[in-house]
């Protein structure tokens, strides 16, 4: 396998570096990006957080907007910020923003033409953090984090995974996909028709029945132009409810669905999986 | 006049929003951006930091990246951004990213065909602030500020108008243009070959011969690409020292000319700054 470094910015005395290499889940070549704390140049392993980022989105969106790097720095924590789906000539797409390149809503996709570069859920949870932890000087303590789409992705991975990970915040997440037009359009091409199979990428669904728990912070703004229809955190706080689960849940006035939300409150979210993430 | 409103976002406590009005200056439509910080909201008048961004840029990149906001809500200070040059299907343009529009250059062109929309000097300078402080709840005390061709301006602008900022900061400025590619690009369409109007835009030149001084702060990485080439900060470094001006130049190692390296320094900018704009 071939890695390339393809950018590198120093940042709050750490390194903010960009990455392609060939994935083997998703049969493309992918990009992603690090950033390295000071401390992990310093000889030490850090613990990692991953960012998975929304609808339309590279790993650049987190790493350029939501001032996560000063935290850190600061906590000695590396960010990984994968890109949203499988990329390239030769990989299946839609016209629409929500479906096909940019929109691999980190599933295993089971139906033609997406079943064979769309599997962004074995990349996010199997092959990335492999490769992280091979290259970089990380501790194999996790968390994972995301921002709509991308906190879908990250209660979903993180509740299916709950050995692997310490923590799992979210801002703005597709809470209940399978009841929101979003959800129900990219599970229907990428899941098939058959609700059955979307079950296991349903963080309403699957909060509902845990019984393993990883911390949960989540924050939502009450002026997201998507909550209703396409959010529904009320449906993952009904589901905590009922099976005990370990969610805060922060309501936010006046904050809408866009990074200025995100930075706004980047600050508690890092400063909680570092909590956990050094216990 | 009209001014529109054409987006507003909530960002620690206080608002994002930027405006469209048509400026008498630059005979344009323009766009600027401006934090409120949530002071700002609470019945106070609070101090403004004008940020002129570099070539290429338009009000969102300091906005979306710089991460300025948390500090200015900290510290209860206004952030403007300005567009960097006139725009529109009638304003004169040319297909360099480093000339025309993004390429205003903060200078009042005497040249055809740029001289009837190409006078960022006055915008920023008279019409921007005017506007500023009878729409906002804003004081008149002003810092100002940019990046690479913005931190040209910002310096350019608070040394020939002393007694109208508290203090000046750049990140990477051009600082010397009459002696670099960029400057003497920009200068010889804009101002003329006429190199003697070139002086009155030359940071280090109007640093050199300055009797009244403003604070000033230069932050400047070292592993810059242009830094040789078109930056020069040792030309303004030997222009204070010649004056006798109040200006702290930091090199940092490592740092390229990116808004990694901005974000990485801001909260130092931000907090001189509010501590000449409440002394």
């Amino acid at each position: 396998m071939t890695i390339e470094n393809i950018s590198a910015n120093k940042s709050f005395g750490g390194w903010h570096k960009q990455y392609r290499h060939p994935s083997t889940s998703l049969h493309c070549a992918m990009r992603f990006a690090i950033y390295l704390p000071p401390q992990a140049s310093n000889g030490q392993k850090v613990p990692v957080l991953y960012w998975l980022s929304g609808l339309t989105c590279t790993d650049e969106n987190m790493m350029q907007k939501a001032g996560a790097q000063a935290l850190a720095a600061e906590l000695g924590i590396a960010i990984v910020a994968p890109d949203t789906s499988p990329r390239g000539d030769d990989v299946a797409d839609d016209d629409g923003y929500d479906l096909g390149q940019g929109a691999g809503f980190y599933v295993n996709a089971t139906q033609a033409p997406w079943n064979r570069h769309y599997r962004m859920y074995d990349y996010v949870v199997n092959e990335l953090p492999a490769l992280i932890e091979s290259m970089f000087p990380v501790t194999d303590k996790r968390a994972i984090a995301g921002h709509s789409m991308g906190g879908h992705g990250a209660l979903v991975i993180a509740m299916r995974n709950p050995a692997a990970y310490q923590s799992v915040s979210a801002f703005s997440p597709i809470s209940n996909p399978v009841n929101c037009p979003w959800g129900k359009k990219a599970f229907t091409a990428y899941l098939g028709r058959d609700t059955s199979a979307w079950a296991e990428y349903d963080a309403s669904l699957l909060m509902r029945k845990a019984t393993e728990f990883v911390p949960a912070l989540v924050d939502q703004g009450e002026g997201d132009n998507f909550l209703t229809e396409q959010l529904k955190p009320e449906m993952l706080q009904a589901a905590a409810k009922a099976s005990g689960y370990p969610l805060t849940l922060n309501m936010h006035e006046g904050y809408d669905h866009s990074y200025y939300f995100i930075a706004s409150f980047m600050e508690q979210h890092i400063r909680f999986h570092a909590a956990n993430l050094t216990d």
